[in-house]
């Protein structure tokens, strides 16, 4: 039986709970798999949480060079996150000929390119299914089932905090502080909770995910981001009386002007199948020109569904021997050749706060008129103290035209306030 | 780069989908997946057909013989479909030491023991993600993606047929009957529908998925089958409005006892994520013990999105040298090592046909409760000429009981008839 040894670099959740996977199913990976998993080394500093899980003192690295010239050593799972040491320690693994699995999305988003010629190099093999969507096997389904086709859109509920924080808001009527500090009381946010509602960790899954849909190299600094921070729990409800959900909305599209990438608060219409993943559940939905319509739907996060995840790549690359290495000039070049469309075009859905007096209703009208945008439906909410809540949809608008037309409006003296202004996505 | 030759056994809807997908993306590939893969042979009786599809007569082969023979062959596609000439020619390509792809259920679900013994012979591959629920990446995603996972439930809508003329008679009310027809008009459903309506076609793809999932073999003739050619449309309507939608589930699941696996119309509650599964698509639902909940969506068949899961196998069959094989013992000794559940529990939605005259309901609640089927719910919901119907919902009770309940019931004389008897799932 062919065997196979890991090191594990980090013990945190993700760390514990692939540990856990591995060892405690040694024998039913031998019947099977057909492998002999055994983990070799594991490198944490907190030696006192690897011993409380169960990790054999014998096998708690000092260094990782100690690791990479572990001869026994094949596969390096490297679950420290950030840029810092996970940078330093999966080169060096790489540059030692291991296969690298991780779940560091960061890293990934941010360094790819590098980590891939090192790989490169050595024929290491390089596994991040779990960057993106904890459990759910979307990056081997876009790298070994979706070939087939030219992807036109991938968009997805990809971040659990920010679902979880919206969900609550939509079903409890929470306003985002309560919502938030919930998630935080549950453990689905982190006490600076940036990374996730400002949706930096949405925007680096989306550049991984969007470069393997596409096929060309995606990075960050291309991705439109914006948070949920601004979400004012009252348009979450308007918004659902019109027949539409609230989603943080991963956005990846390939039109004939360029490639589109963006993270926002998106309305989705209620029958949309990504309209009821609630809570901390995560989904992808892709469409390809042979395939179709494709949704994958289960948990984004925690440490055995992120761990599934892991030991899949440990298992898959224990058993193939080619590796996958990006389908596309996975370099500066690539990156720079990669043509965006950043002036999307979008519905809209503005709340304004205007001044409850007759004519108020034709200015800013006209306003949207001179501007060519085109409205679908205007709607007026309520009026308390001579103000009055007024909603407008549009039809599709570019974006630069949007952000103009609304300059314009805001400068009205009858309009008080623009209250919100959120796309709407088909 | 390397070349890859293909050949094609059958140009019906999927063979063509399959033969469109490799030509027309022959440059596609080249770019993404760095392989240049040729059509090199198609066998299609029908010379007109093929021709239609711009096939070039040089690569029409006369015979199974030409193709098997032909050294630029590498990976045979068989989409004829059956377990006749099916069966040879996959035999004879797997005797040569060609890579098999397959989209054929029925053959597969038969004779994948022996297959697989003829490819394991000649280190073939054996490849077969089209045989289940079409474009939908489910059986990479059990081979290659939930390794990590003891599954414990596999729950799908596996036919799009079916599910087309249960979405139909649930929001539009038509008979079965007209739902048939109007599926066969759009070519969802063949002229003659036994194979999907009678729920052979969804239980030859149960005991595949089952088989992978569970890690044991499991024959098609342990599988509880029924159709949904006895649904009747008030049932439906009634369901709904007790929160459930009806849907032709097949479902394998292994507990303490032993496996169940079974394909029947089933009620699901309303907000269970299968339940927004609707028109030809179709859904597959697991919980695994690491990765908790996950569900697959997509279309089930068609010529482009079957031909896309054919395409992916034939490119997953040229990249990666090793094979999959079950990981149990797939020979008729480990099918009959398989320990099943058949008596199975679940709750039941009845609907009885009584005379609308007082003492009725004590008497066959009182059947009821001298077998040990408890009521969760009991509801009249109308008399006309002197009958009324009522609907009983049972908490869990083993089928065995439950039949033998029923037929008590039905020996009553203020009951004129077991109008339904539908099993709910959780």
């Amino acid at each position: 039986m062919k065997k196979v040894g890991v090191a594990i670099l980090g013990l945190g959740v993700v760390g514990g709970g692939t540990y856990q996977i591995l060892t405690e199913k040694k024998e039913f990976f031998k019947k099977t798999q057909g492998l002999d998993v055994t983990v070799e080394n594991v490198l944490e500093l907190n030696v006192e949480r690897a011993l409380s899980l169960g990790v054999d003192k014998s096998i708690i690295a000092s260094s990782i060079e100690e690791v990479v010239s572990n001869p026994n050593v094949d596969i390096v799972v490297e679950v420290i996150g950030g840029v810092g040491v996970a940078k330093t320690f999966v080169t060096k693994a790489l540059k030692s000929g291991k296969t690298v699995v991780t779940s560091n999305k960061e890293l990934f988003a941010k360094h790819w390119p590098e980590l891939e010629a090192e790989a490169k190099k050595k024929n290491a093999g390089l596994f991040f299914e779990a960057t993106c969507v904890g459990g759910v096997p979307i990056i081997r389904a876009l790298q070994e089932s979706m070939q087939a086709n030219d992807i036109q859109s991938i968009k997805g509920i990809i971040n659990g905090t920010t679902n979880y924080i919206l969900t609550k808001m939509a079903y409890e009527g929470s306003s985002y502080e309560e919502a938030l500090k919930e998630a935080q009381r549950l453990g689905y946010a982190e006490f600076n909770p940036t990374a996730d509602v400002e949706g930096f960790d949405a925007t680096y899954k989306l550049s991984i995910l969007a470069s393997l849909a596409f096929n060309t190299k995606i990075t960050i600094d291309n991705v439109h981001r914006e948070g949920i921070t601004g979400v004012d729990t009252d348009d979450i409800a308007y918004g659902r009386q019109m027949g539409y959900t609230l989603k943080l909305l991963a956005i990846g599209k390939k039109g004939e002007e360029g490639i589109e990438v963006r993270v926002h608060p998106t309305f989705i219409k209620n029958d949309n199948p990504l309209a009821s993943v609630n809570d901390s559940f995560n989904a992808v939905h892709l469409v390809g020109d042979s395939v179709g319509e494709i949704m994958l739907y289960g948990r984004g996060a925690g440490a055995l569904p992120t761990g599934s995840a892991i030991v899949s790549d440990v298992l898959f690359a224990a058993k193939h021997d080619e590796y996958f290495y990006a389908p596309f000039k996975n370099n500066e070049k690539g990156a720079a050749a990669t043509k965006y469309a950043p002036d999307f075009s979008s519905q809209y859905y503005v709340r304004l706060a205007v001044k409850d007096a007759a004519g108020v209703l034709a200015k800013f009208t006209s306003v949207f008129g001179k501007n060519n945008v085109s409205m679908k439906e205007v709607k007026q909410i309520a009026a308390e103290d001579g103000v009055a809540q007024v909603i407008i949809v549009t039809h599709k608008t570019h974006e630069t035209v949007m952000k103009k037309t609304l300059e314009k409006v805001s400068a009205l003296k009858e309009v008080e306030a623009v209250k919100a202004c959120i796309r709407i996505e088909e």
